[in-house]
Order: C-alpha cells, then structure tokens, then sequence
C-alpha cells in the first residue's frame, strides 16, 4: 500500500541505493541472505575478509610458526598497528590509539590514571543514564582509589564542574537517544575549570565524525565490535594526548606496559608513550578480526560515511513518521541527523514484544530497557531499501497486533 | 654417536613412546612436520579441531546468526562454560572458576579484592624473581589503593607475614627455575597468620598436580596459551573460593559482573557468585579457541599425563647430564621430578646464541633473561623422541660451537 503514497516508497529507496557512493561496500560483508539487519550498532557484521585472515593467523602464524610469530607476523606490535588503524577515524595520531582489552577495563585504566594524576580531586562527574558499565566501571575505579562518582544531567555538567572533578565521563553518543553532545565545548569548559574529560566513543567511531585532537581532548575509549565490525567482543581501544601520556599512569600496570618487557626485571618502569597503557598479553585473534574490520574504512571517504548515516536515519524517521505515526512509538532520539548517531530510537510501552516480532519477521533491531527500540544503521553495509522494509515490516506489525504474542514476551537472556 | 653409549639412546626413547599411554595425542595437534617444539609453556600448540571451530564461531555465530548468537550459541555464558571445563584441572569447582581478560588484569582484581577485603592490612607479599607482571601487577594494585608491594625470598616467605599482610601472591610452578611451591603447606601457613594466598597457576596448569580445593586455597589465575593450548594472548582463568565470593568485590566493575547486566540500571550491583569477577564484553573468538584445547583434557586421565610430563622431563636432564657435561650448562631446575613443573632450565652464559643455534636447527625452545634457556615437555603432544632429539642437536650445537656466530647473537624484539 505505501507506495502509492507521498512519502518516500520503496522505489525512491532503491533510487537512493542506486547512487549511493558506498553501495559497493556491502558486497564486502557476508551478510545472511534475506535478513534485514539493523542491530550493527550493537554487534558489528562479518567482513568478508574476516574468516580467511583468521585462517591465516590461526594455521600458519599459530599452528605452523608458533611462537616465532610474536616477531615474524609483529604478533608484538598488533596494539599499536590496528590503533594507528583506528586513530584516522577519531582525529587521533597514530601514537595516541591502542587496541587492547575491553571497554570496560580501558575505562578503568583512565579513570584511575586520571584521578591520581589530579591532586586534591576526588571526583568523577558524568551523566545518569550513561551507559550502564561506564557508571559501574567509575564506581568501581572510585572506590579502589577513594574517591567518588556524581552524576547530573548533561546540560548541568559543565556548570557543576568545581575544584573537586578530576574526570568528567562522557559518551559521544548516547547508547540509548543517540543523542551526540559537544566534545569541542565540553572539552574547553572542563579544562578551562582544571578537570580532565574521558569519551567513551563506542556508539560513534566508525559512524559519525570525530576530532579528537581538533577538540584538544584528554581522554578516550571505545568499542571494536559496533561499527568497527571486529567480531563478538572484540578487543576495545584507547586514546591519550600525546601531552599527558608520560604523566598519567595507568593501575593495570602489566608487563606488556613496562619500557623492556622482555628484560624480566622486578621493577615496574612504565614505557614511557603510550604502551604504558597496554597491560597483558595481547589477544592475537581479536585483534586480527579487528583489523580486518578497521581497514575497510581505508577504502572510503569519511564524509560520504557520514552522509549516508544521516540519509539513512533520516529516511527512517520520515518513514516511522508517515507509516507508523498512529501506533504510538514516541521518537527517543534527536529529529537533526547532525546531533544524533547512527541509530534511532522510538519508546513504546510494548518496545519489547514488537523487537521479537520484528525479528520473527526478520528485521532485526534490538530492545533497550525499559521501554526502547533500537535500530542501527551502518553506513557501510545499510541500504536505504532496508530502511523502507524494516519500517513498512514495522507497520505490519502494529497494524495486525504481531507482536501480541506470549512467547515474544518471554525475555531472553540477552535483550 | 650416541647409540653406542650406555645412557638411553634414541631406540631407549622411542620404546618409551610405543607404550605411551597419550601417544594418540599427538595426532590432535597441527605441529609443523620437522620441528621440535619445546616451547608449549609459552605458547602452546594448535589443536586440529580450532581452526575448524572458529570457522563456525566466524561465519555461523557470527556472520550468519549475528547478534542471536549471545542466547543461541550461549556466547553469555562462554566465560563461565569454559571456567567449568578448566575446573577439574586445578581441583576447583565449577562455579568457582571463570575464563576472562588477561591473566595480568585478573591478578590485578584479586589483589585489590583481597586487599579492600583485609581492614588494617595493606602489604602484598611475594618473592623477588616471580614472573615480572605478576610482581608489576602488584605495585599497581598497591599504588592503586595505598598498599605496598614486599618482597622476601620464598623461603622466608612464611616467617615474614604479620599482620599487615594482606595477600600472598605466589607463583606455583616458577616460570624460569620450575621450581614448584608447597601449595598446601603455605596456604594453611599463610592463613593461620590471616592472610589470603593468591595462587598464579600460568606455569602449572595442565601440566602438574593442582588441588586448589583440597588445599584450602582462596585465589588464583592462571594462563590459557600455555599447557591449555587456547592459542596467543587467550583469555586467561581466576578462581575464587566459593567461601570468599560474595565478601570479595572485583575493582573492575564492568557491567557483565552486575547482578542483571541487561537491566541497564545506574546503580552498580554485583552478582551474588563468581560472575562478580567478570567485567567487560567477553572475548568469544579467544574463548571458542581456548575451550577447543581444554577439551582436549577431557580425554586423558590426569595422572598419566603428569607421569609423562615428569618421564619426559627426567629423561632431558638424564641426556643432558651425559651429552651436555661437559658444555658449561648448570641445572637451574629441582632435579626431582616432582619438585618441579614440565619445563627444565639450564643456565649458560651462552644462552641466548645456543637458543638461536638450537632454533635454527629446528629445535624450539626459548631463552629467558639473563642466562637461561628453557625448554618445555607438553606432556599431551611432546614425545620421548623429540627429547632426545633436542638433546643430540645440543649436543652438536655446543661441540661445533655453532652458536658463535653473531646473528645469533642479535636479540628479537621478543625473547
């Protein structure tokens, strides 16, 4: 029925598609067939790449050249060669971007090292509602170092900043609005009060554009398996400024840190760059699948990148308004495509029935609590023609009740 | 030469391969055809079965099944499956035991935990010359929450715990001499003085005899890329007693350690039992490698494989007594058998050349700063023939001085 409608129908989708300067990329991912997958945002898809580089890794630099491929295949200098991969895409330099352990335990790492190296500063500031394990991580952090964490709404942080805040803890883009805030003013006006700022980037690198080094920042992590397409728990990165990287010490001070790791002494000297903040022994076959992922993004332009996202999400909205607009979904996240990320919102009392009906249905998107639906769209392998179905399968759902089903109220392990 | 001589000889050692009850096991490994490989301590061999598995995590799990894949493959509960399996190994049980992050990142959760845990004590105690990101790990622990690190020989370990002693951190099997520690007597020792043991397990696991549970024990990590063969830089396992689990509280709070991670609450609530030591997102393609080589010990009884550990280990230091005599090396090894682990050390002002010499000569061990080079015995896939061999081409290095030669000499980045 839409398409004898106004609003853009599937034709004008395809037509989109059809000049589409990364229309091309899709062909890279190894996307199943029939699947309209817009949960790129939680988990990254498969590059096609992907399965032989870890072949590769696993049959001939593990089973065939052991343990002389720390050196021979620079098993070694992993890290740092996959974070220079990643620093073009945050405005970072090459020796400012690391790629090792989890979001979660780079956090710590900076939060810790941030703190100690602000005398007199006991407090971390951030936002209720951030992402949950960045609050959990800073109350942990704050706790093994004794001090504390507050949160305000963001529109109150920059005011609230006083001679107490070591690190104000922010995500670029809200895991659940899509809401982006301002690094460059956030940023000025934390430092201009003496405090450090921490991004968390995981829910913008690869999607929207980031300058970190434009916006002087401190402080900064993210996730290698969203839009970075490094596999189910990939291994996470980290950026410090060059400035304060001989300063700032991390807590997880393990051997893959220390200035000569292979020299066995007792006494922990930390490198003096960024290898400081490496801890143990890196995870080869995550960081080869990550690497795999990131250099996609060498083939594209970043701005073409950026403007198929902000198509993409905006189509949706525009669809949602016209095909959905009776069926009460209330828009999360911000109408501007400049102010959001790669992923749109809706509440509605029912978010998570309709996700299970709509992956019944075989778009697949994801339900955030209480009340959220999240769909992602990943300007690398998104089409616009996927939009118009997830939104015109959307419409189907609500307008037959679909998802008024006992067993898509049953709550899985992982929503 | 050396057939003629009275020691065992190379039909001595295959005699002892034909009745070797885990002869079949090497089958399950993809060992490069023509190479000794003596250095599974460090990284251990390739299973057939790996490549084969990550291929269906890759392009089943992940590529195909995509986010699904956390409830329908059960990536959620990879870390505390593949903990289970390791259990039997070290004498734990099942829901005291789980595979993440790095073995240096989990050292760091237990000291910290055992510190906060112990009011009025704050000295970690270990030995001087323990693995260096074991003792790193503990001056940034200590950094972090204002303890000090302290270090006696281990001998005097014991006798020094007052009480300001919060934590014990000992190595089990000691990663250059192979000298293994009384696990059962300095634990009680330990805690008849109020403090907790924290047990690193990295040289030990998969090789030796480990009871953590009849010894009473209350921490202890340990490495996946070694004996367990889970591949380079795999997660790595904690074990907490289950007595201690809900009084002890990880620093790394991340969100797969809350009570409901998906309730996406502000507050920070720890799960009531093991899973309090997670942190992040769970590394699925290290965990599908690694529980591919603990499976593997499923299949053998443990007492044959620690019987052929020490029979394999015996019999280098009985060729290396009678081929290397004369050769300047000095056993840096208990020459008990079952004093010590599945590695033997000689020490050698040469070591580093005669490393390289023997490398060339396809015979795969390793050296270790200053003075040591080291050999290992995976008693799952290393023969009583390779023994000898490695023996004989020693023999032949030192007689023909064919280490001498400067570009054995040059060290690699990594050692």
């Amino acid at each position: 029925m839409s398409r004898f409608l106004k609003y853009p129908d599937l034709d004008a989708a395809r037509a989109l598609d059809a000049v589409d300067p990364l229309a091309s990329m899709r062909a890279r991912f190894a996307l199943p067939e029939g699947v309209t997958y817009l949960d790129g945002n939680s988990l990254g898809a498969l590059p096609r790449t992907t399965a032989a580089r870890l072949k590769e890794v696993v049959e001939r630099e593990w089973g065939r050249d052991l343990i002389g491929s720390w050196n021979s295949a620079d098993w070694i200098g992993a890290a740092r060669r996959v974070g220079g991969r990643i620093a073009p895409l945050i405005g970072a330099e090459a020796n400012e971007v690391l790629v090792t352990d989890s979001t979660s335990v780079n956090l710590y790492k900076l939060l810790v090292a941030a703190v100690k190296a602000s005398p007199g500063r006991t407090t971390i500031l951030s936002e209720p509602g951030n992402f949950p394990t960045d609050l959990y991580v800073a109350d942990g952090a704050a706790w093994s170092v004794g001090a504390q964490v507050r949160t305000l709404p963001v529109e109150d942080i920059v005011a609230a900043i006083d001679d107490d805040v070591a690190v104000v803890m922010l995500t670029h883009v809200h895991y659940k609005t899509s809401a982006m805030l301002d690094m460059a003013g956030i940023t000025a006006a934390a430092q201009a009060k003496g405090a450090l700022v921490l991004w968390d980037l995981s829910h913008s690198v690869g999607a929207v554009p980031i300058d970190l080094n434009g916006c002087n920042a401190d402080l900064a992590v993210g996730c290698g398996y969203k839009y970075l397409n490094g596999g189910p728990g990939a291994p996470a990165f980290l950026y410090v400024a060059e400035r304060h990287q001989a300063r700032l010490r991390s807590p997880l001070s393990g051997w893959m840190g220390h200035a000569a790791p292979f020299a066995f002494d007792d006494g922990y000297a930390p490198a003096t760059d960024i290898a400081r903040f490496l801890c143990g022994t890196p995870p080869i076959l995550g960081l080869a699948a990550l690497e795999e992922g990131v250099k996609l993004f060498e083939e594209v332009a970043f701005d073409a990148l950026v403007a198929k996202s902000r198509s993409l999400s905006s189509l949706f909205v525009t669809l949602m308004d016209e095909l959905c607009g009776e069926y009460g979904f209330t828009l999360a996240s911000p109408r501007d495509p400049a102010a959001r990320g790669s992923h749109v919102s809706y509440g509605h009392p029912e978010a998570y029935a309709i996700c299970q009906a709509l992956i019944a249905r075989a778009v697949v998107g994801d339900f955030r609590a209480p009340d959220i639906l999240r769909l992602g769209f990943t300007p690398l392998y998104t089409s616009h023609e996927e939009v118009w179905r997830a939104v015109d399968t959307l419409a189907a759902v609500m307008r037959e009740r679909a998802w008024d089903r006992a067993e898509y109220r049953e709550r899985a392990a992982v929503t």
